[in-house]
């Protein structure tokens, strides 16, 4: 039964080693028999496997390879494989698989046996069942329903809604309706009002709108959540690398990941990992976790004000009455750059500023908390002066005026430099800008009464 | 041509005198008049009036009476009386007006007034134009669209696509179709889906869903966009005192709502008026005044640290090392504030905390400040015991314990009280909480440090 490998390799294997192999655990052995193999082969040998052993190599093929595969199965082996893939322990398997192998098999899925897969379930075991057909975690695969209720543009309206009729109860919405040509590729989408308003006999193609919105299944959520706000879409079609329909996001969907991506970015800005449930339904020891690993490190951050402080021990011994303002300065500076940092991070967050903004960003907020800190000094030092002294005065104000330039410098530019290395601009919380300003600040301060005080 | 007044008061004024009051500044006497004069006298008066001087009077009549007037009204005087309301003179004057008179103007328009003023106005025009209607700021009235497709219950399939063939192109949406009785009361709601897969020759009354959701025209924006986004709804009708339909709220323009809310928010966080407009778009001039009188609060705040400071000064001067740990030890204890007072009233804007759970979330926080003080007392005691000394060790992690509870404490119940005492939680800034926090964990601090220290 063995055929001659598509490679053309000689070393063909006997049939009954590649049965060995596929349901071993040596994924390289595997993968390199999957991708010489005749396509009929592999349908053959899967075919022979444990109905839970299939799902492994089945992953492992290559994507235009796993599609002619599927469809050389029979009908009744696809729908096992299917009813594979969407078993608990067949994800738990591949959950728990090593990252470098998981990674192997993560190629995207066929949009066909994508969809088939998907179908039936609920969202919930959808999200879970998800992690099989590759789409990266918060991805646009993930959110999707493969539901969708698509027509062709040769159809007359007329036909289009007697297709809505027989299909309609199942799709996910009918509201906006995905056109596709014969290879299931994405050409235009028509909104429900206009096919209903329209002439019975006018054709879809021309009442579709072919310049049209769509992300691909590896898109972020946040960034589809936000486009459908932006252009007030009711729903996004979403397609695979080669424009092939798999599925469609609505805007409830949208509405919810934008809720919990503001709340997570709420948490993540005053430096607390995202709960990821309902406050009240959150233990004290779970609110705790999401806390204290980030407490330690800014008071690991914190520690450098300590060093700053030693440093300037016998300063201070001078003058004990410089110390009573530490709170105040580094208080100030340190909202100050909270301002400039939350303001940034926001702006970012909703599409408003952009990497390249960077020079005039920062200088605009360099220069308005210049302005600030110049409000600030006079307001701080007339009462300081008149009250303990003129010299101390004259050291806040003066440093106020630095500090608050300083720590909108920091506060601005700390969100963007974080996202153009790649991180999350929101890692840059304001706890940690803080200790940068407080650090800062205080030697501004202690600097600035040297010179002054004459110390 | 004067008539009876309806309350029957013998002394009717005379019509010359009755056109003075209506062209005079004289609100109280014309508001008098208006109250108790004939409906038919008065449409005859408003008619006699010049264009311009018509909409004050009308406004002041009661909802009921507007109704009747505007009806008697020849239909070329109804409608050079809303063009008259739509005027901007007349919105302007609408403006200027004391805010005493002009509550007095400010009852609900009738539904039918309402949606024939409204309608044709870009959205712009509309939000301008709703001070007139008496819908307060940020209701549901402000953000809904009149041009809504309603239906009668008693059509059926077949009529009623036929009805929004006719009078959909100019309908804001046509995916939720609200439906009126007689009366133009809502008693239902139809999805477009369900009405284009029924049975053309169903009854409207059949298919809707009678158990429907809906807005006061003067409900809050955001409780409106929350409840759209929780109930996944496309569109939801909004309805007068009477439960008369006046306008339809489309998702786009929630999602539009809850984004500006979200960066409201942020910014009041951060001690910061929200700029309401694209960041780029704003001058430095305007983003120092939005965050100017804050900083100027925040220091009068901070002043109480000043003090505290000053009351310990022997202590300080004593050992003057005390003062190397105020930074980080008023910094951790405002950190752990800070995410507590951030996730309470995160919590609180999405809904899932109301105000009755104050006595069971304050008691988590402070279990939680209690757990995480306890941790960071140890990261933080043990290597300034070895590197610094061992009392002074003590004192720091003895402080961290008390202040971290203190803070959670803080944090968490100044937003619910804000709310209680009905401000906006926001109020509750995360610096106006840290520069409590602050003043608080000095005393704590110098307190421990006199009794451990014996000072």
């Amino acid at each position: 039964m063995t055929r001659p490998t598509i490679s053309g390799t000689p070393d063909a294997v006997p049939a009954i080693e590649i049965h060995e192999i596929l349901e071993g655990a040596d994924l390289e052995l595997m993968d390199r028999w999957l991708a010489q193999a005749d396509p009929v082969v592999i349908a053959e040998e899967l075919a022979r496997l444990a109905r839970e052993r299939r799902a492994i190599p089945f992953r492992l093929l290559a994507k235009d390879r796993a599609l002619e595969v599927f469809e050389l199965l029979d009908p009744s082996v696809q729908q096992e494989l299917l009813e594979g893939l969407r078993e608990i322990n067949v994800r738990q398997l591949f959950e728990e698989m090593d990252p470098d192998d998981r990674a192997r098999l993560t190629e995207e899925m066929p949009a066909t046996v994508a969809r088939r897969l998907l179908a039936g379930l609920s969202p919930a075991e959808r999200r879970l069942t998800s992690t099989l057909l590759g789409y990266p975690p918060d991805s646009a695969g993930r959110l999707m329903s493969p539901e969708v209720a698509n027509l062709r543009a040769g159809m007359t309206a007329r036909e289009a809604i007697e297709r809505l009729r027989q299909i309609g109860r199942s799709a996910e919405t009918i509201y906006a309706l995905p056109v596709t040509d014969d290879r299931r590729r994405l050409v235009g989408v028509l909104g429900l009002r206009d096919l209903v308003l329209a002439d019975p006999s006018a054709s879809v193609g021309d009442l579709m709108d072919p310049d049209v919105y769509s992300a691909r299944v590896d898109s972020d959520q946040e960034g589809v959540a936000r486009l459908m706000g932006e252009a007030d879409l009711l729903a996004l079609p979403i397609v695979d690398h080669e424009d092939r329909l798999v599925g469609i996001v609505t805007v409830d969907d949208a509405m919810e990941v934008l809720e919990e991506e503001e709340t997570e970015d709420v948490a993540r800005a005053a430096g607390a990992d995202p709960l990821g449930r309902p406050y009240l339904a959150t233990s004290v020891l779970q609110l705790a976790r999401s806390r204290v690993i980030w407490l330690i490190v800014f008071i690991g951050a914190g520690a450098v004000t300590v060093n700053v402080m030693a440093v300037f021990e016998s300063t201070l011994a001078q003058v004990v009455a410089l110390a009573f303002f530490v709170p105040l300065v580094i208080g100030t500076a340190g909202n100050t750059g909270a301002q400039s940092a939350t303001t940034i991070t926001r702006a970012m967050a909703v599409g408003e500023v952009r990497l390249e903004d960077l020079p005039p960003v920062v200088g605009r907020e360099v220069t308005t908390g210049l302005l600030l800190g110049a409000v600030l000094a006079v307001v701080a030092s007339v009462p300081i002066a008149l009250l303990v002294g003129r010299d101390i005065g004259i050291v806040v104000g003066l440093t106020l005026l630095v500090a608050c330039t300083l720590a909108s410098l920091i506060g601005s530019a700390l969100p963007l430099v974080a996202k153009r290395v790649g991180l999350d601009p929101a890692v840059m919380s304001v706890p940690l800008i803080t200790a940068l300003i407080d650090a800062s600040g205080l030697v501004v301060y202690f600097l600035i009464a040297t010179v002054v005080l004459a110390l």
